[in-house]
Protein backbone atom coordinates (compact mmCIF):
# COMPACT_ATOMS: atom_id res chain seq x y z
CA UNK A 1 0.00 0.00 0.00
CA UNK A 2 1.02 3.58 -0.09
CA UNK A 3 1.20 5.96 2.36
CA UNK A 4 -1.65 7.74 1.83
CA UNK A 5 -3.54 4.22 2.54
CA UNK A 6 -1.40 3.32 5.01
CA UNK A 7 -2.61 6.26 6.91
CA UNK A 8 -6.20 5.77 6.14
CA UNK A 9 -5.73 1.68 7.19
CA UNK A 10 -4.81 3.18 10.44
CA UNK A 11 -7.13 5.95 10.98
CA UNK A 12 -10.01 3.54 10.40
CA UNK A 13 -8.51 0.71 12.67
CA UNK A 14 -7.96 -1.82 10.04
CA UNK A 15 -4.44 -1.70 11.31
CA UNK A 16 -3.19 -1.83 14.66
CA UNK A 17 0.05 -2.40 15.94
CA UNK A 18 3.95 -1.71 14.54
CA UNK A 19 4.04 -0.08 11.63
CA UNK A 20 6.97 -1.69 10.14
CA UNK A 21 5.70 -4.01 7.14
CA UNK A 22 3.24 -1.04 6.40
CA UNK A 23 3.68 0.77 3.62
CA UNK A 24 6.95 -0.50 2.51
CA UNK A 25 9.25 1.97 0.80
CA UNK A 26 7.67 5.32 2.47
CA UNK A 27 9.24 7.13 5.02
CA UNK A 28 7.92 6.84 8.54
CA UNK A 29 8.47 9.40 11.13
CA UNK A 30 8.71 9.80 15.11
CA UNK A 31 6.32 11.70 16.53
CA UNK A 32 6.77 14.61 19.20
CA UNK A 33 3.85 17.20 19.95
CA UNK A 34 4.55 19.71 22.46
CA UNK A 35 3.19 22.83 23.60
CA UNK A 36 4.33 26.03 21.63
CA UNK A 37 6.15 27.48 24.86
CA UNK A 38 8.14 24.88 24.74
CA UNK A 39 8.84 24.31 20.39
CA UNK A 40 11.53 26.68 20.43
CA UNK A 41 13.77 24.42 22.77
CA UNK A 42 12.77 21.23 20.80
CA UNK A 43 13.44 22.78 17.54
CA UNK A 44 17.15 23.65 19.19
CA UNK A 45 17.87 20.23 20.47
CA UNK A 46 17.30 18.97 17.20
CA UNK A 47 20.02 21.53 15.47
CA UNK A 48 22.41 20.23 18.27
CA UNK A 49 21.20 16.60 17.88
CA UNK A 50 20.72 15.77 14.65
CA UNK A 51 21.70 12.15 14.63
CA UNK A 52 19.57 10.88 17.29
CA UNK A 53 16.54 13.95 16.35
CA UNK A 54 16.75 14.55 12.61
CA UNK A 55 13.81 17.20 12.22
CA UNK A 56 11.75 16.19 8.90
CA UNK A 57 8.97 18.66 9.78
CA UNK A 58 7.61 21.05 11.80
CA UNK A 59 3.73 22.21 12.04
CA UNK A 60 2.40 25.37 12.97
CA UNK A 61 0.56 25.69 16.18
CA UNK A 62 -2.84 24.25 16.39
CA UNK A 63 -2.72 22.26 12.86
CA UNK A 64 -2.11 18.60 12.69
CA UNK A 65 -1.65 18.09 9.21
CA UNK A 66 2.18 17.23 7.73
CA UNK A 67 3.65 18.57 5.23
CA UNK A 68 4.71 15.23 4.25
CA UNK A 69 1.16 13.89 4.07
CA UNK A 70 -1.71 14.77 2.21
CA UNK A 71 -4.77 14.79 4.05
CA UNK A 72 -3.00 13.08 7.04
CA UNK A 73 -4.01 14.08 10.81
CA UNK A 74 -1.28 13.38 13.43
CA UNK A 75 -4.40 12.71 15.53
CA UNK A 76 -5.73 9.54 14.48
CA UNK A 77 -3.05 8.77 11.82
CA UNK A 78 -0.52 6.49 14.17
CA UNK A 79 -1.75 3.16 15.74
CA UNK A 80 -0.40 4.08 19.42
CA UNK A 81 0.28 6.83 21.59
CA UNK A 82 1.83 7.78 24.82
CA UNK A 83 0.57 10.76 26.73
CA UNK A 84 3.85 12.38 29.33
CA UNK A 85 3.01 14.81 32.22
CA UNK A 86 5.91 16.45 34.11
CA UNK A 87 7.79 13.79 33.02
CA UNK A 88 5.65 10.48 34.08
CA UNK A 89 4.14 8.45 31.39
CA UNK A 90 0.31 8.71 32.11
CA UNK A 91 -1.66 7.19 29.44
CA UNK A 92 -1.32 5.22 25.99
CA UNK A 93 -4.08 5.26 23.59
CA UNK A 94 -4.86 4.68 20.14
CA UNK A 95 -6.59 8.21 19.25
CA UNK A 96 -5.19 11.28 20.41
CA UNK A 97 -7.91 13.45 19.52
CA UNK A 98 -9.31 13.86 22.87
CA UNK A 99 -5.78 14.86 24.38
CA UNK A 100 -4.39 17.08 21.79
CA UNK A 101 -4.40 20.77 22.52
CA UNK A 102 -4.66 23.55 20.26
CA UNK A 103 -1.13 24.74 21.27
CA UNK A 104 0.20 21.85 20.15
CA UNK A 105 3.77 21.96 17.95
CA UNK A 106 4.49 18.42 15.93
CA UNK A 107 7.61 17.55 15.23
CA UNK A 108 8.26 14.46 12.92
CA UNK A 109 11.51 12.89 13.23
CA UNK A 110 13.23 10.22 10.70
CA UNK A 111 13.36 6.67 11.66
CA UNK A 112 15.15 3.52 11.41
CA UNK A 113 12.94 2.01 8.66
CA UNK A 114 14.59 3.99 6.26
CA UNK A 115 17.76 3.13 6.44
CA UNK A 116 16.43 -0.47 7.55
CA UNK A 117 14.96 -0.66 3.84
CA UNK A 118 18.48 0.04 2.81
CA UNK A 119 20.06 -2.40 4.51
CA UNK A 120 17.84 -5.16 3.24
CA UNK A 121 18.23 -3.64 -0.30
CA UNK A 122 21.76 -4.70 -0.11
CA UNK A 123 21.59 -7.88 1.03
CA UNK A 124 21.76 -6.85 5.17
CA UNK A 125 18.22 -7.39 6.38
CA UNK A 126 18.00 -6.92 10.35
CA UNK A 127 18.12 -9.79 12.77
CA UNK A 128 14.40 -8.47 14.52
CA UNK A 129 12.92 -7.90 11.45
CA UNK A 130 13.45 -11.81 10.40
CA UNK A 131 12.74 -12.97 13.60
CA UNK A 132 9.62 -10.63 13.78
CA UNK A 133 9.98 -9.00 16.93
CA UNK A 134 10.65 -4.75 17.81
CA UNK A 135 14.35 -3.40 17.19
CA UNK A 136 15.81 -3.21 20.68
CA UNK A 137 16.32 0.44 22.20
CA UNK A 138 18.49 1.31 24.96
CA UNK A 139 18.78 4.30 27.11
CA UNK A 140 23.06 5.53 27.19
CA UNK A 141 25.04 7.19 28.91
CA UNK A 142 25.35 9.60 26.46
CA UNK A 143 24.66 13.70 26.92
CA UNK A 144 22.70 15.25 24.84
CA UNK A 145 23.84 18.76 24.55
CA UNK A 146 21.05 20.51 25.64
CA UNK A 147 18.38 23.25 24.67
CA UNK A 148 17.06 25.69 27.05
CA UNK A 149 15.34 23.53 29.54
CA UNK A 150 15.62 20.45 27.91
CA UNK A 151 18.20 17.85 28.20
CA UNK A 152 18.84 14.17 28.54
CA UNK A 153 20.63 11.29 27.50
CA UNK A 154 20.84 9.35 23.76
CA UNK A 155 18.62 6.37 23.20
CA UNK A 156 20.00 3.89 20.93
CA UNK A 157 18.57 1.24 18.62
CA UNK A 158 20.46 -2.04 18.17
CA UNK A 159 20.87 -4.37 15.58
CA UNK A 160 23.39 -7.28 15.40
CA UNK A 161 25.80 -7.43 12.51
CA UNK A 162 28.92 -9.80 11.67
CA UNK A 163 32.22 -7.90 12.26
CA UNK A 164 33.14 -8.65 8.54
CA UNK A 165 30.05 -6.79 7.56
CA UNK A 166 30.51 -3.70 9.26
CA UNK A 167 32.09 -1.41 6.96
CA UNK A 168 29.44 -2.35 4.87
CA UNK A 169 26.73 -1.50 6.97
CA UNK A 170 28.09 1.97 7.72
CA UNK A 171 28.37 2.66 3.96
CA UNK A 172 24.94 1.35 3.45
CA UNK A 173 23.50 3.16 6.06
CA UNK A 174 25.36 6.67 6.04
CA UNK A 175 23.39 8.76 3.03
CA UNK A 176 20.44 8.66 4.93
CA UNK A 177 21.36 11.45 7.10
CA UNK A 178 17.73 12.56 8.13
CA UNK A 179 17.15 8.87 9.10
CA UNK A 180 20.20 8.82 12.00
CA UNK A 181 22.69 8.10 8.77
CA UNK A 182 25.73 5.80 10.07
CA UNK A 183 26.33 3.61 13.11
CA UNK A 184 26.76 5.87 16.41
CA UNK A 185 29.12 2.85 17.63
CA UNK A 186 29.28 -1.03 17.63
CA UNK A 187 31.24 -3.50 19.70
CA UNK A 188 30.96 -3.17 23.51
CA UNK A 189 27.60 -1.76 24.68
CA UNK A 190 29.87 -0.91 28.18
CA UNK A 191 31.04 2.36 25.75
CA UNK A 192 27.55 3.78 25.80
CA UNK A 193 26.73 2.42 29.69
CA UNK A 194 24.44 -0.43 28.34
CA UNK A 195 24.57 -2.75 31.30
CA UNK A 196 22.84 -6.10 29.94
CA UNK A 197 21.65 -6.18 26.72
CA UNK A 198 19.15 -8.84 26.89
CA UNK A 199 17.03 -6.20 28.90
CA UNK A 200 16.48 -3.46 26.43
CA UNK A 201 14.13 -0.37 27.95
CA UNK A 202 12.34 -0.15 24.42
CA UNK A 203 11.11 -3.33 22.10
CA UNK A 204 12.55 -6.93 22.28
CA UNK A 205 16.03 -8.63 22.71
CA UNK A 206 17.31 -10.25 20.17
CA UNK A 207 19.48 -13.38 19.67
CA UNK A 208 23.26 -12.94 18.39
CA UNK A 209 24.87 -15.44 15.87
CA UNK A 210 28.63 -16.77 16.04
CA UNK A 211 30.95 -13.86 15.34
CA UNK A 212 28.70 -10.86 15.29
CA UNK A 213 28.60 -7.56 17.30
CA UNK A 214 26.38 -5.14 18.61
CA UNK A 215 25.65 -2.02 16.02
CA UNK A 216 24.01 0.70 17.60
CA UNK A 217 22.38 3.88 16.24
CA UNK A 218 20.99 7.16 17.11
CA UNK A 219 17.24 6.58 18.15
CA UNK A 220 13.89 8.64 17.31
CA UNK A 221 12.91 8.08 20.44
CA UNK A 222 15.32 10.04 22.09
CA UNK A 223 12.71 12.92 22.67
CA UNK A 224 10.98 10.78 25.14
CA UNK A 225 14.01 9.80 27.80
CA UNK A 226 14.23 14.10 26.87
CA UNK A 227 10.14 14.40 28.46
CA UNK A 228 11.35 12.12 31.48
CA UNK A 229 14.47 13.55 32.53
CA UNK A 230 13.03 17.48 31.72
CA UNK A 231 9.72 16.67 33.96
CA UNK A 232 8.32 18.45 30.85
CA UNK A 233 4.75 19.54 31.30
CA UNK A 234 3.24 18.12 28.38
CA UNK A 235 4.39 15.87 25.68
CA UNK A 236 2.44 13.49 23.21
CA UNK A 237 4.34 11.26 21.21
CA UNK A 238 3.91 7.67 19.33
CA UNK A 239 4.41 4.06 20.84
CA UNK A 240 8.12 3.13 19.20
CA UNK A 241 7.40 0.91 16.10
CA UNK A 242 4.26 2.64 16.06
CA UNK A 243 4.99 5.69 13.67
CA UNK A 244 3.64 8.17 10.89
CA UNK A 245 4.09 6.76 7.61
CA UNK A 246 4.42 9.79 5.43
CA UNK A 247 4.33 10.28 1.63
CA UNK A 248 7.78 10.49 0.80
CA UNK A 249 9.95 7.68 -0.14
CA UNK A 250 13.14 6.55 1.25
CA UNK A 251 15.46 7.62 -1.99
CA UNK A 252 14.43 10.63 -1.33
CA UNK A 253 16.10 11.25 2.12
CA UNK A 254 19.38 9.16 0.37
CA UNK A 255 22.05 12.11 -0.05
CA UNK A 256 23.85 11.15 -3.36
CA UNK A 257 27.25 12.70 -2.48
CA UNK A 258 27.69 10.20 0.38
CA UNK A 259 26.99 7.02 -1.25
CA UNK B 1 41.12 47.25 13.98
CA UNK B 2 38.79 45.30 11.12
CA UNK B 3 38.88 41.76 10.13
CA UNK B 4 40.73 43.00 6.56
CA UNK B 5 42.68 45.12 8.49
CA UNK B 6 43.33 42.30 11.17
CA UNK B 7 44.12 39.84 8.06
CA UNK B 8 46.85 42.43 6.94
CA UNK B 9 48.75 43.03 10.42
CA UNK B 10 48.71 39.18 10.95
CA UNK B 11 49.84 38.16 7.08
CA UNK B 12 53.25 40.97 7.25
CA UNK B 13 53.73 40.00 11.50
CA UNK B 14 52.97 43.18 12.73
CA UNK B 15 50.50 40.92 14.71
CA UNK B 16 51.98 37.86 16.41
CA UNK B 17 50.45 35.37 19.02
CA UNK B 18 46.60 34.93 20.25
CA UNK B 19 43.81 36.85 18.11
CA UNK B 20 41.51 37.27 21.41
CA UNK B 21 41.98 41.24 21.40
CA UNK B 22 42.54 41.70 17.65
CA UNK B 23 39.51 43.17 16.26
CA UNK B 24 36.41 43.33 18.50
CA UNK B 25 33.42 42.46 16.91
CA UNK B 26 34.41 40.27 13.89
CA UNK B 27 34.17 36.87 13.96
CA UNK B 28 36.97 34.42 14.10
CA UNK B 29 37.01 30.72 13.19
CA UNK B 30 38.89 28.04 13.53
CA UNK B 31 40.60 25.94 10.66
CA UNK B 32 40.38 22.80 9.81
CA UNK B 33 42.43 21.65 5.93
CA UNK B 34 42.26 18.18 4.98
CA UNK B 35 42.81 16.75 1.53
CA UNK B 36 40.03 16.67 -1.03
CA UNK B 37 39.78 12.71 0.03
CA UNK B 38 38.98 12.94 2.98
CA UNK B 39 36.29 16.59 2.82
CA UNK B 40 32.73 14.39 2.42
CA UNK B 41 34.07 12.66 5.72
CA UNK B 42 35.07 15.66 7.42
CA UNK B 43 31.85 17.80 5.79
CA UNK B 44 29.74 14.86 7.18
CA UNK B 45 31.55 15.08 10.95
CA UNK B 46 30.26 18.20 11.39
CA UNK B 47 26.71 17.96 10.22
CA UNK B 48 26.69 15.29 13.03
CA UNK B 49 28.48 16.96 15.36
CA UNK B 50 27.36 20.92 15.01
CA UNK B 51 28.14 21.49 18.99
CA UNK B 52 31.58 21.35 18.33
CA UNK B 53 32.30 21.77 15.11
CA UNK B 54 29.71 24.41 13.35
CA UNK B 55 30.63 24.78 9.99
CA UNK B 56 30.90 28.10 9.00
CA UNK B 57 32.94 27.90 5.52
CA UNK B 58 34.45 25.39 2.95
CA UNK B 59 36.58 26.01 0.29
CA UNK B 60 37.15 24.73 -3.46
CA UNK B 61 39.94 21.98 -3.38
CA UNK B 62 42.90 24.71 -3.94
CA UNK B 63 40.93 27.59 -3.07
CA UNK B 64 42.99 29.65 -0.20
CA UNK B 65 40.65 32.34 0.13
CA UNK B 66 37.62 32.03 2.23
CA UNK B 67 34.02 33.95 1.53
CA UNK B 68 33.57 35.23 4.44
CA UNK B 69 36.81 37.29 4.61
CA UNK B 70 37.36 39.56 1.05
CA UNK B 71 40.96 39.16 0.09
CA UNK B 72 42.20 36.74 2.38
CA UNK B 73 44.94 33.75 1.90
CA UNK B 74 44.43 30.82 4.19
CA UNK B 75 47.87 30.41 4.08
CA UNK B 76 49.20 33.31 5.91
CA UNK B 77 46.45 35.03 7.62
CA UNK B 78 46.74 33.06 10.78
CA UNK B 79 49.27 33.72 13.20
CA UNK B 80 50.31 30.22 14.18
CA UNK B 81 49.46 26.32 12.22
CA UNK B 82 50.05 23.07 13.45
CA UNK B 83 50.48 20.33 10.51
CA UNK B 84 49.17 16.80 11.49
CA UNK B 85 50.51 13.79 9.85
CA UNK B 86 49.01 10.57 10.31
CA UNK B 87 47.60 11.28 13.88
CA UNK B 88 51.27 12.71 14.59
CA UNK B 89 51.75 16.60 15.11
CA UNK B 90 54.47 17.16 13.36
CA UNK B 91 55.19 20.98 12.51
CA UNK B 92 54.46 23.91 13.91
CA UNK B 93 54.40 27.14 12.09
CA UNK B 94 53.92 30.80 11.39
CA UNK B 95 53.16 30.10 7.49
CA UNK B 96 51.47 27.45 5.86
CA UNK B 97 52.69 28.24 2.03
CA UNK B 98 54.69 25.46 2.26
CA UNK B 99 52.86 22.74 3.61
CA UNK B 100 49.69 23.70 1.68
CA UNK B 101 48.80 21.38 -1.12
CA UNK B 102 46.89 21.95 -4.17
CA UNK B 103 44.03 19.43 -3.01
CA UNK B 104 43.53 20.83 0.41
CA UNK B 105 39.74 21.66 1.54
CA UNK B 106 39.54 24.07 4.17
CA UNK B 107 36.90 24.32 6.89
CA UNK B 108 36.11 26.98 8.59
CA UNK B 109 34.36 26.55 12.23
CA UNK B 110 32.58 28.69 13.98
CA UNK B 111 34.70 30.17 17.78
CA UNK B 112 34.04 30.94 21.41
CA UNK B 113 35.01 34.13 20.95
CA UNK B 114 31.61 35.18 19.25
CA UNK B 115 30.17 34.27 22.66
CA UNK B 116 32.34 35.65 24.88
CA UNK B 117 31.48 39.14 23.18
CA UNK B 118 28.07 38.69 23.67
CA UNK B 119 28.87 37.60 27.72
CA UNK B 120 31.35 40.39 27.99
CA UNK B 121 28.52 43.12 26.78
CA UNK B 122 26.10 41.26 29.07
CA UNK B 123 28.46 42.12 31.97
CA UNK B 124 29.67 38.23 32.50
CA UNK B 125 33.27 38.30 30.81
CA UNK B 126 35.67 35.56 31.11
CA UNK B 127 37.96 34.74 33.70
CA UNK B 128 40.75 33.69 31.10
CA UNK B 129 40.64 37.07 29.61
CA UNK B 130 40.34 38.92 32.78
CA UNK B 131 43.78 37.41 33.69
CA UNK B 132 45.55 37.74 30.44
CA UNK B 133 45.33 33.86 29.75
CA UNK B 134 44.15 31.53 27.04
CA UNK B 135 40.65 29.78 28.03
CA UNK B 136 41.65 25.93 29.22
CA UNK B 137 40.17 23.07 27.38
CA UNK B 138 39.66 19.63 27.90
CA UNK B 139 39.73 16.36 25.96
CA UNK B 140 36.35 14.70 27.38
CA UNK B 141 34.77 11.00 26.98
CA UNK B 142 31.53 12.18 24.98
CA UNK B 143 31.87 10.40 21.86
CA UNK B 144 31.42 11.93 18.69
CA UNK B 145 29.16 10.97 15.95
CA UNK B 146 31.64 8.99 13.50
CA UNK B 147 31.24 10.18 10.12
CA UNK B 148 33.38 7.59 7.47
CA UNK B 149 36.95 7.20 8.30
CA UNK B 150 36.66 9.94 11.19
CA UNK B 151 35.89 9.33 15.24
CA UNK B 152 37.03 10.86 18.05
CA UNK B 153 35.69 13.00 21.61
CA UNK B 154 34.88 16.23 21.81
CA UNK B 155 36.68 18.79 23.70
CA UNK B 156 35.39 21.56 25.47
CA UNK B 157 36.37 25.15 26.77
CA UNK B 158 35.97 25.92 30.40
CA UNK B 159 34.92 29.08 31.83
CA UNK B 160 34.13 29.59 35.72
CA UNK B 161 30.78 31.10 36.83
CA UNK B 162 28.86 31.81 39.97
CA UNK B 163 25.71 29.15 40.24
CA UNK B 164 23.37 31.73 40.51
CA UNK B 165 24.51 33.32 36.91
CA UNK B 166 24.28 30.10 34.76
CA UNK B 167 20.81 30.52 33.64
CA UNK B 168 21.90 34.19 32.51
CA UNK B 169 25.46 32.68 31.38
CA UNK B 170 23.21 30.05 28.92
CA UNK B 171 20.70 32.46 27.62
CA UNK B 172 23.13 34.54 26.44
CA UNK B 173 25.25 32.12 24.79
CA UNK B 174 22.17 30.52 23.37
CA UNK B 175 21.47 32.62 20.36
CA UNK B 176 25.10 32.02 18.57
CA UNK B 177 24.38 28.34 17.09
CA UNK B 178 26.96 28.81 14.83
CA UNK B 179 29.36 29.82 17.86
CA UNK B 180 29.10 26.54 19.81
CA UNK B 181 25.75 27.98 21.30
CA UNK B 182 25.05 27.57 25.21
CA UNK B 183 26.84 25.51 27.19
CA UNK B 184 27.21 21.31 26.94
CA UNK B 185 27.20 21.03 30.87
CA UNK B 186 28.21 22.89 33.68
CA UNK B 187 29.33 21.90 37.32
CA UNK B 188 31.20 17.95 37.85
CA UNK B 189 34.32 18.20 35.40
CA UNK B 190 33.81 14.00 36.19
CA UNK B 191 30.83 14.33 33.98
CA UNK B 192 32.60 14.14 31.10
CA UNK B 193 35.97 12.24 32.07
CA UNK B 194 37.78 15.71 33.21
CA UNK B 195 39.91 14.07 36.16
CA UNK B 196 42.10 17.18 37.08
CA UNK B 197 40.98 20.62 36.54
CA UNK B 198 44.19 22.08 36.52
CA UNK B 199 45.84 20.32 33.64
CA UNK B 200 44.15 21.62 30.47
CA UNK B 201 45.40 19.94 27.30
CA UNK B 202 45.55 22.96 25.66
CA UNK B 203 45.11 26.90 26.78
CA UNK B 204 45.57 27.97 30.45
CA UNK B 205 44.30 26.92 33.82
CA UNK B 206 42.52 29.25 35.37
CA UNK B 207 41.37 30.61 39.35
CA UNK B 208 37.91 29.75 40.88
CA UNK B 209 36.69 32.38 43.33
CA UNK B 210 33.87 30.96 46.31
CA UNK B 211 30.53 29.90 44.63
CA UNK B 212 31.83 29.23 40.78
CA UNK B 213 31.33 26.73 38.65
CA UNK B 214 33.00 24.91 35.60
CA UNK B 215 30.84 26.15 32.81
CA UNK B 216 31.86 23.69 29.69
CA UNK B 217 31.52 24.45 26.11
CA UNK B 218 31.78 22.56 22.65
CA UNK B 219 35.53 24.13 21.39
CA UNK B 220 36.60 24.11 17.77
CA UNK B 221 39.61 22.48 18.63
CA UNK B 222 37.65 18.77 18.48
CA UNK B 223 38.92 18.17 14.97
CA UNK B 224 42.46 18.17 16.15
CA UNK B 225 41.41 15.36 18.47
CA UNK B 226 39.76 13.77 15.41
CA UNK B 227 43.24 14.49 13.63
CA UNK B 228 44.64 12.32 15.96
CA UNK B 229 42.48 9.43 17.09
CA UNK B 230 41.69 9.00 13.53
CA UNK B 231 45.24 8.89 12.17
CA UNK B 232 44.78 11.19 9.53
CA UNK B 233 47.20 11.53 6.70
CA UNK B 234 47.26 15.00 6.80
CA UNK B 235 45.79 17.82 8.43
CA UNK B 236 46.81 21.65 8.69
CA UNK B 237 44.88 23.51 11.55
CA UNK B 238 45.10 26.86 13.36
CA UNK B 239 47.40 26.89 16.86
CA UNK B 240 44.13 27.14 19.23
CA UNK B 241 44.01 30.79 20.35
CA UNK B 242 45.43 32.03 17.07
CA UNK B 243 42.35 32.15 14.66
CA UNK B 244 41.08 33.49 11.54
CA UNK B 245 39.93 37.00 11.69
CA UNK B 246 37.00 37.19 9.22
CA UNK B 247 34.99 40.11 7.56
CA UNK B 248 31.42 38.98 9.24
CA UNK B 249 30.44 40.71 12.62
CA UNK B 250 29.03 38.65 15.68
CA UNK B 251 26.05 39.74 15.76
CA UNK B 252 25.13 38.36 12.46
CA UNK B 253 25.40 35.46 14.39
CA UNK B 254 22.83 36.04 16.62
CA UNK B 255 19.86 33.77 15.97
CA UNK B 256 17.17 36.95 17.19
CA UNK B 257 14.01 34.00 18.01
CA UNK B 258 16.98 32.32 20.39
CA UNK B 259 16.63 35.57 22.66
Amino acid sequence: VTGFEARRLVRTKQHRGPTAELAPGFVQANLVAVPAADAGDFRLLCARNPVPCPLLDETAPGTVTSSLASGSDLRTDLPAYRLWRDGDLVDRLDDAREIWRDDLVAFLIGCSYTFEWALTEAGLPSRHARCGLNVPMYRTNVPLAPAGRLHGHMVVSMRPYPESEIDRVRAVTRPFVEAHGEPFAWGDPGQLGIRDQSQPEEGDAVPFEPGEVAVFWGCGVTPQVVAVESRLPYVITHEPGHMFVTDRRHEDLRRAELD
